[in-house]
């Protein structure tokens, strides 16, 4: 953790395990000497399983984003990775034993208007970890991805309240409507109707683990399917650009409709049923 | 350009355009004064077309690139091409049109091995388009992405020549023998069989640039597109991965004679007939 002050709720939930079978330290991903410093803290260095969970979101009109926040995104979703992959990986690679977990994000595969940025960290970790599994193969060290759709979280509720208050300077005042009125509701009503919790996203995450032969795909959400496949559908980009747009500038209300008959209807029992991969 | 000095090639090129549709202006894209400063000097900053073709590449294990260098790829690759989104894009919003092109490459679609962060940094601008594309379509701003594969310049021809001599400290020396002969002996293969010309893009993006209605992606490459339909076909990742792995392990003769024939067989005719899209 960055912070082992808020380890309160993960011990709770650890129980017995806690000073047995797990143990905490502090990480900051973003520094060189914490990641250094992480790793030698292990007996041996010895690490067989990586999870890169670590991430930060990030939502609005570009023009309204410096190029300086930008960068943070880009430093904990993707240099952090790295950092951490360069310091596990030499080791696993001599072994010739390891796996290592991304947790990338359906928005990886796919981006979403007004998620510029946070797509392109996610789609920037997709085509390294595509480059490296190749040659990780060969030492016998496995690489997954694991791509999350919606998942509610206390951050993802906060997000949502901030960016109702925000103002968007630089932003002209159309784009400023669009993002507030038609694509905040939208994609309010996605999370309460396709949502999934972090203990589902684990439950997913300890399945690939688990496996015999790790997949290096893994989208936790197979809701979300029919979204990627339609991008595979069409090498133009046409298909997906024109559906995106469609939803969201001329089937509002249609969608909100949509996903209120899904949330009510599913219960939940459907979100429930279906963490992939089986 | 960066450095007006080096203007001769292309100031000959012109010839009598030169001076009279052609003006040539400084512009370093990692600098966000000398964005500014660009598009200030340009009457009403007015941009119809905006091609971003800067880029830089980088090549070899993981273990060995520090991620200061890795940085300095997204800086140009990535940042650059938002920095000169960010100055153009909103007069393009308020006027209701233009046209942002964005030089991508094949390996924004599908990861190589021991081209991790190059990769990545496309896989990033493909993400960052298609978000933003849907956005720019309710302005009728149209954005296109370019797709070469490998293309022949100085830079590229020198670019191998220094990986060859070049020491890779950090990489054990499995990987630097996966890398240097292996990878290396295919890569240079690859791009005689299917290497395209500057001009082979510059035609391509031409007729992105005069097409009624441009397509968001643009391969240049035909050749290449059975890579990409490959990642496509499969949702697990799991055939792109083994296909790329058995390609450069276990058919690395194979691969050098079935490169050599289409060489000679096609002398350039094949590829300097197939320049996408159509």
């Amino acid at each position: 953790m960055r912070d082992l002050k808020r380890k309160d709720k993960l011990v709770e939930a650890a129980g017995d395990a806690y000073g047995k079978t797990l143990s905490l330290a502090v990480l900051d991903v973003c520094s060189d000497e914490s990641v250094k410093q992480c790793i030698n803290s292990i007996k041996d260095r010895h690490v067989d399983v990586l999870i890169n969970n670590a991430g930060i979101g990030l939502v609005g009109p570009v023009e309204s984003i410096p190029i300086e926040e930008m960068k943070k995104v880009f430093e904990t979703n993707f240099f952090g990775v790295i950092r951490m992959i360069k310091e596990v990986m030499p080791d696993m690679k001599q072994r010739r034993g390891g796996h290592i977990i991304v947790v990338s994000s359906v928005m990886g595969l796919q981006g979403i208007v007004f998620n510029d940025v946070y797509a392109a960290s996610k789609f920037a970790m997709e085509g390294f970890c595509e480059s490296l599994a190749v040659q990780l193969l060969k030492f016998n060290v496995i690489l997954s991805l694991i791509e999350p759709g919606p998942v509610h979280t206390e951050f993802e509720a906060k997000m949502i309240q901030d960016v109702k208050q925000k103002e968007y300077p630089g932003a002209d005042p159309d784009t400023v409507h669009y993002f507030k009125n038609i694509y905040l509701p939208s994609s309010v009503d996605i999370f309460e109707a396709l949502g999934q919790t972090p203990d589902d996203i684990a439950k997913c995450t300890k399945k690939v683990i688990e496996a015999s032969r790790p997949r290096f795909r893994n989208l936790t959400n197979p809701l979300y399917t029919p979204i990627v496949a339609l991008k595979y559908a069409d090498e133009t980009g046409g298909l997906s650009v024109h559906a995106f747009y469609h939803m969201l500038f001329n089937m509002g209300p249609l969608m909100h409709v949509s996903m209120t008959a899904i949330k009510y209807l599913t219960c939940g029992c459907l979100r429930r049923r279906t963490i992939s991969p089986n």
